[in-house]
């Protein structure tokens, strides 16, 4: 496909953010696609370059305001919005424009508990029982053939590829799920805060969203589906923390083992399971993951390791949050809803070091 | 004291590594001490200058080897010699010489563990036998009059401070602590190691020792200890990660409460058992611990918060490693040692930022 | 002098910036001084834990307006507010407050210069004419029976401890000096900027304020008055560069010999001019000055390389920002100011690593 | 070209080290090249994901000796051993064999400053006679031709990049040159030394090679034949600088302007003559190029400003150390040795943040 008008067009909504950036970074090679739409409010009639100055020289449209938006021809759209605001703006598009949505709008099946979490009543329920969840491993099928999908968050993702086949398999204990959580700070996004300052987060390690953060209810979610339980059973304990380095995320979970299985065995079930997929790799032996295997690409790397408390297991996987956790996995989505080669524009590796 | 001739001498051995350096950093400023003696066997001849810049300008003695070592008029070492080694070293010390050791070699109670966990037999196990473990919270009163006291590992000190109360008072299952554990890179040392240098270490996180670091069993010494049980019947989950800081450590407790426990019970437990203590502090609130509050410092900062999972609770912890980890907390045991006051040298305002 | 009721009262004015946490760290241990107002208008009513977490358990007061600030009984206040709003501030105090301003109001002579720089009037500009510039080692006379005494600029305060000395030695041309500055992201204040978040700063490095830096013009000030030649008749070149570490500075200067000098001459005169002084410490040999030997203390570190090109040679200065660059060179100039021992509450050993 | 039969075959000699690394990252995605021999002597005999975990799972070759090296069938190798041995193993190579070098041994044309600066003799003179530097865009056409590129130096790549032009048009003094370079830690190599362990080239900057740095002489080579003068006449300032980031480097010249050139003749200059550069980007305006530009890519970015001082000006240059600075200028030259499409394999956005 090397005829431009054939390519499929792209609109990316708050692309002044970082997973914007990204997915521009991603974009901008995906042989099969043209970015063609870019808006960001409060940058809007600025060019690219002086909103991500790396992005320069790529010949990408200028932003403008979502209301200034030009819908005409967008194939699809990848959306970077805060919550709230983008169930309100996805509901204005057109139904030809496919969405891939980055946000955490329509990650919660259950009206009750996004309200309960997000602190309003969402605001567009039926788009919300459309959307797919779109852990692509998981719900490939699904995806395939949905109008508007919704990426999961960066952690649920590390952490549900990693936990989900061993709840479905009964081979640990999905009410006993100890979950420390660590990311880089662009997890938190490109807004400023004081406790994102390099000043502040660097050199420096702090827990954040101890036991309250929104992964939370989206995990138990996923959890619960796969233990086939209602998820009001399903409680994780889900421990966030900030790490001094930009990209990367490693979710060590500690777990309880059920019906006499070993670690060994749940390392054999997710070697079966992801044995053909191309983005996650388990690690032969008692090799570690770390987050360097992954930075800048689409990959999830996971090990499981034997405890020295009897009955429990460690289980361990990393992703690059913004690739795997948000844009590269929204890419991945996009190539299953054109009918693409899903590793299409998703092949880099990592950068190390 | 002000009069030189009545300070107390102190000697460095190890003193090129950084818990060495650490300690000249903290006694230089010390009012009632004098370094005498510094050894590294690789640095012999060499002044502290070329070893350590930023020691130099202070009238620090030249490194010698241990073997051309001046014993006489020293009143204390400080040992940050690696293991096996430290145990020859100190059994060659004439009596008189009172001993902070800040290797591994005395920690272990039990021949055995330690043979398991280094390797080899215990060399000098009438030291082991005497040594008094130096939590100094814990143990302050063996501490005052021991000749020879083993500093605990850094990740130990974090770790029992935090937890040691609340098993002493039955509200949490030593049989069920999951410690999850971050460190700075000071904490594998200088020497040179490729995953230790800066392209390697930085803008990356990983795991390390999962379940088989040597911290684990010193840790489970003190546990049964205060559940007043066996050592062998404890066993803990112990997975510590290399973080891209220098300095820094914090430990996220994953605990199951028992006999009726709550959160607030267990902070409450913690608040009285340190309530005097000048170098710990429980945060107020829900505020939570960072390691930036005590870079430099001898503090241990530590909070106490709900799990979502019923029956859990989250402790979390944190200490400069090289400080109340490790030199810092040498310093205040030399000060009971001495019947100095022990706040003596250690009152450094964290370092932030 | 250990009685309370003895002790130097000190306000802080903008403690809620970098300079006003790194005067309270200083202060906090400092023997002679009670800190006993702290003023931060966006923080007011705040205990200090919420604002500096790192600094709660001390005992300080609350954060309160400048308007509410009670000045009776304070001695002496450091100023750590933003340019112009500093001016109108300390035209409000009395008299018989002193005031050590580490903002850029003061340092500049010449009201047309300020204008220029700064875009307004000065507005206290009888003030301005009783100010003395406090770069401590060069002005120290003046600064003992000054009422209000203008702290350098970071950048300004290691050029000028290397420089001006050649400069007056006639050793260097003035009028052709290369300043290439490097600072770390500190420097730029806990202000909300995009370019000093983590994500952003971290991993990279930019100049910024090419040729146009307000450092600029304080550095030709001093340089022309150790010249002996008009302000106008100087112009540097100054680039300054962010570097992604938190604390420290480095200035390489590049100079062009004159009379015949040497870089050993350049040296010679530099080690002659600091022989007797406490925090400049000129390095033997070619030994590098590294930013890493004064992290935390108030040292400025030195030294004089021969260049390749004929003629010329390279100087480079190390300071730390936030102490012999702000807070800590602050300090000295008050315990000059109320002749107590220079070095008070300044002696702490850099933090390595 | 989809045939693996067809596809040029490379050994990467040297497999072990950064450049090496990056070699195989951009390789491995590149349409034309099949990866068919790694040599490491200490790692020989280890398969890839043992020595660079993030290259596990692409089917690479194990490391061999180079003494093992089967080089039938290879039509290229990178060079990325160390100066001296470099020399002496690409002698030994069949003559069918292409070389790329990243090493040092072929960029000095004299054989005496070679001696001089690397300490014996060269040992393949007449190798080091048919070399062709390798800086692409000015040597494009030689290289094309070419058996044996010699790759520049990362600092070197930068500063002619920047410079050459510029002598070349006689709008700078060419005898008047004040480099001032940064360089993040990986320009140090793989190999362990204790300046660039984390904790020592962390959160801290210095200065190194003060006017003794190898690529000095390179640099006064290139500039000379711009000068057209006697590589004798030239002589250069040039300190580089470890910045605390793994990638990047900047480089800021300090030049004066010949000829009544202004600071926007030199960037016309550079504007004109990479005007159909794919990787060479001049900015508009006063941007201001970071290496947070270029990471992962192997574009360099360019601006001229104006100084204070009149009649000088200040040129910066970024580039990303391992991509533009070595392997990826590398894949470049082999691009045009096998007549390929110049950027083929060079195609990655810059990742940010």
């Amino acid at each position: 496909m090397t005829n431009s008008e054939k390519k499929i067009k792209v609109g990316i909504l708050g692309a002044s953010g970082y997973t914007g950036a990204e997915a521009m970074r991603l974009l901008l090679r995906h042989p099969d696609v043209e970015i063609s739409l870019l808006t960001a409010d409060r940058k809007a009639g600025q060019p690219v370059e002086e909103v991500y100055p790396h992005l320069g020289g790529y010949g990408l449209p200028d932003m403008v305001s979502v209301e200034e938006a030009d819908w005409s021809g967008v194939d699809v759209v990848f959306c970077g919005l805060p919550h709230g605001t983008t169930q309100e703006i996805i509901a204005t598009l057109p139904d030809a424009v496919k969405v891939v949505d980055m946000s955490a709008d329509f990650r919660l099946d259950d009206p009750a508990t996004y309200a309960e979490w997000y602190g309003h009543e969402h605001r567009a329920l039926d788009l919300q029982q459309q959307a797919v969840y779109g852990l692509t491993e998981l719900y490939r099928e699904k995806i395939k053939s949905a109008r508007l999908v919704a990426c999961p968050g960066c952690y649920p993702t590390a952490t549900l590829l990693a936990l989900v086949p061993l709840v479905a398999a009964g081979q640990v204990d999905a009410r006993d799920l100890v979950i420390d959580a660590k990311s880089g700070v662009t997890g938190a996004g490109r807004g400023l805060k004081q406790n994102t300052l390099f000043s502040e987060a660097g050199e420096g390690l702090s827990p954040y969203g101890i036991a309250s953060h929104r992964h939370a209810p989206e995990i138990e979610q996923e959890v619960a589906k796969a233990a086939g339980c209602p998820t009001a059973d399903i409680r994780v304990n889900f421990v966030p923390h900030l790490i001094p380095m930009s990209r990367g995320e490693l979710i060590t979970s500690h777990v309880r083992l059920t019906g006499g299985a070993t670690a060994a065995d749940l390392k054999e079930t997710l070697a079966k399971t992801y044995a053909d997929e191309p983005f996650i790799r388990i690690l032969k032996g008692k090799d570690i993951p770390q987050t360097q295997m992954v930075r800048g690409s689409n990959n999830c790397v996971i090990n499981v390791f034997e405890d020295r408390i009897p009955g429990r297991a460690i289980v361990i996987a990393v992703i690059d949050n913004l690739v795997k956790g948000s844009s590269g996995q929204a890419v991945q989505n996009m190539n299953l809803m054109f009918s693409l080669r899903e590793t299409c524009g998703l092949e880099q590796v990592a950068l190390f070091p």
